[in-house]
């Protein structure tokens, strides 16, 4: 009760909402997906403009705990719209996209800032500064990927399908590169060994709780549904999601990761039909915060060419927003063979998000890279995110040979 | 991030709701209504039992924050399914159920007090302490009555429609009374002016709110309707909802009183059946957790008989529950006419809940009331929570002259 009061913070969440419903709206009247228009309103709320949501203090954690229940909320939906057979059919072209996703734009990333000359330069560690740079490249947002599919009508089309699987196995790899690049800011060594531990929790976590949950989850809930107190199963399916993100977290795999695993493990009961059809408006509100707050963490400030070194930090932004969208549009045709779009591919993979703002953000902290890049980085992320759902719909909407089934 | 991290408090969480759905079906199939099920989870993971519901820090303040959102939702959808019409036909007889409900608990527990031999009594200012005891005794928790109603499927009832409205308009006063205690505890002189302005503030709002909402609302909604972002309806609903429980707070008046406005006014739209259906899962999700934090409040230990003075407390909580009780019984008999049980009115105004909670804490902390009193005095508030919901029940099931409409 110290720097926030409840009447406050409800106002300021109704403030959210209805900025988020209508940008929202706004971006699909020019016809852009609804999310673009949910990230601008978090800009404008946010610190660049009208300084609204809080940034620290309790306020800031509860919006926080909001945001990441409204994410944990959307990979629920979405594990549970998945067909878990679909998954397997386009697991190999889902996992030549990620695999290729995340090498070829750490290696661009890499190699553009341990060997080729620019701007912002004055880092102490040139070395660990460009492993960091790659690695803010690798990140895919799943949450914003899937939104913009979502409003698009597309989650069922074939490019769906690779594009989130890919997303997934990206943030499982993206786990592994938040471990080595954790330690190496923390001035350890990282070593082979503990880089594979990671990478075993984090595939291991998500094997062994599909294949348990798949198993025992029907099971589970045919008993649940005989319960007789109302909204039995829609609470029971919430605190599984609930509970098996908080594991996720626990054995050193993700929120996300967990809550994605809990809705593929109960779109295998007989009562997912339900559960879908009742937890969507519970999403439909919460969702919206992350966004908003995702378009609020966007420093606005860094766009403005007047500020000193500006031009520099824009020229090495837009190098860096080039090669993360040229190793993600890459991607796309990394698959071997299947019968899908691959510019749509990868496009989708395209948006770093909050993911990329979390590495960046390390490094930021950890001293390894200097506001100045740290800066360009952030304006990276930002145009990754904005340009990939105009970017989707384009392609969506254009398409005399597109492979959809629905 | 100090105390708390992320995956600990959604493990909380999912901890509080499926204790809140077993234990209410175990009530259910006890024939008790599903809430009692709810307050007896929170008992068993409060400070009593398992502590596992953090007291202090920023854990708590979040589960705070997921109890109030809980409560006005609940409130909220009371609102929505409440005929404007019905509240004014049988206004007069809330009316004075409200009135009697508070002055009669008042006067027994003020005379008590102030005049009869009791143990515990060790107030520096006794008249100051008796006028706290009173006002405890007039709280009537909206909240839990509303669920008992609500799970026994009788809140069209002509019953239910005289208790929620009493219970509305003992919140109203409620708000008059906790002024005037809380100015009281800080040592301030009450006077009279400022008791009214605090009443006509309260029930100003609620006034002002119906009528300018009920106008312009549905003009609001009707335009709301035409945009065509998903779930625009309930999201604006939402933060419809929690706008003015915001503005009621900051006015003065009271968060729930605000949820309560902002579902009559809705009920008056045209598109209320829509917020109503899909309000509702998400009310079902965050109810639970404010009726689990109410009982996880209830401190055990104070029925334990073997801690010293502990009799005496015990005698003194008895006598008080009885005087508690029979203040409220009393003013079920209050409406002057209508054909309606009065005992089932009685019963339903009986719970203390959470709004007594608040007037005795306030005691405690200011050093009005001492620690045997106040433990006296949780003692009544749990004892009335707890006897209302089975009480109901049992009127409810055996009621051959039932005058139910549905």
């Amino acid at each position: 009760m110290h720097d926030f009061s409840i009447p406050n913070l409800f106002l300021l969440l109704a403030v959210m909402l209805i900025a988020a419903k209508l940008l929202g709206e706004l971006a699909e009247r020019f016809g852009q997906p609804a999310v673009l228009g949910e990230l601008i309103a978090g800009v404008l709320l946010g610190g660049s403009v009208f300084a609204i949501i809080p940034v620290e203090g309790t306020g800031a954690e509860i919006i926080h705990v909001l945001a990441e229940l409204g994410v944990v909320l959307l990979l629920f939906e979405i594990g549970l719209e998945t067909d878990l057979r679909e998954m397997f059919r386009v697991g190999t072209a889902s996992l030549s996209v990620a695999a290729v996703g995340v090498v070829l734009p750490f290696a661009l990333g890499f190699a553009y800032w341990a060997y080729l000359p620019h701007a912002a330069s004055s880092e102490t560690d040139p070395t660990t500064a460009a492993i960091f740079v790659g690695a803010t490249l690798t990140a895919t947002s799943v949450g914003i990927t899937a939104r913009v599919l979502s409003d698009l009508g597309q989650m069922n089309s074939e490019e769906a399908k690779i594009i989130i699987g890919a997303a997934i196995i990206d943030d499982v790899l993206g786990l592994v590169i938040l471990t080595v690049v954790s330690g190496m800011a923390a001035g350890a060594s990282v070593d082979a060994l503990s880089v594979l531990r990671v990478l075993a929790v984090a595939v291991g976590f998500l094997v062994i709780a599909v294949l348990v949950g798949r198993f025992a989850a029907p099971r589970l809930f045919d008993l649940v549904v005989r319960m007789r107190v109302r909204y039995v199963l829609l609470v029971f399916a919430f605190a599984f999601a609930l509970a098996l993100s908080a594991t996720a977290a626990a054995v050193g795999s993700a929120l996300i990761i967990g809550a994605f695993a809990a809705g593929l493990i109960l779109s295998g009961t007989n009562q997912f039909d339900t559960i879908e059809h009742e937890i969507r408006p519970v999403a439909s509100i919460f969702a919206p915060i992350f966004f908003v707050s995702v378009g609020a963490s966007v420093n606005l400030k860094l766009l403005d060419p007047s500020r000193e070194g500006a031009l520099g930090i824009l020229g090495v932004a837009a190098t860096l927003t080039a090669l993360a969208i040229l190793g993600k549009l890459a991607a796309g045709w990394a698959a071997p063979w299947g019968k899908f779009r691959r510019l749509v591919v990868g496009v989708g993979m395209v948006p770093r998000g909050e993911v990329g703002l979390i590495f960046a953000d390390i490094g930021r902290r950890s001293g390894v890279l200097n506001e100045a890049v740290f800066g360009a980085i952030l304006l990276t992320v930002m145009a990754t995110t904005f340009v990939a759902p105009p970017g989707l719909k384009l392609l969506f909407n254009s398409s005399p040979g597109r492979t959809t089934k629905t």
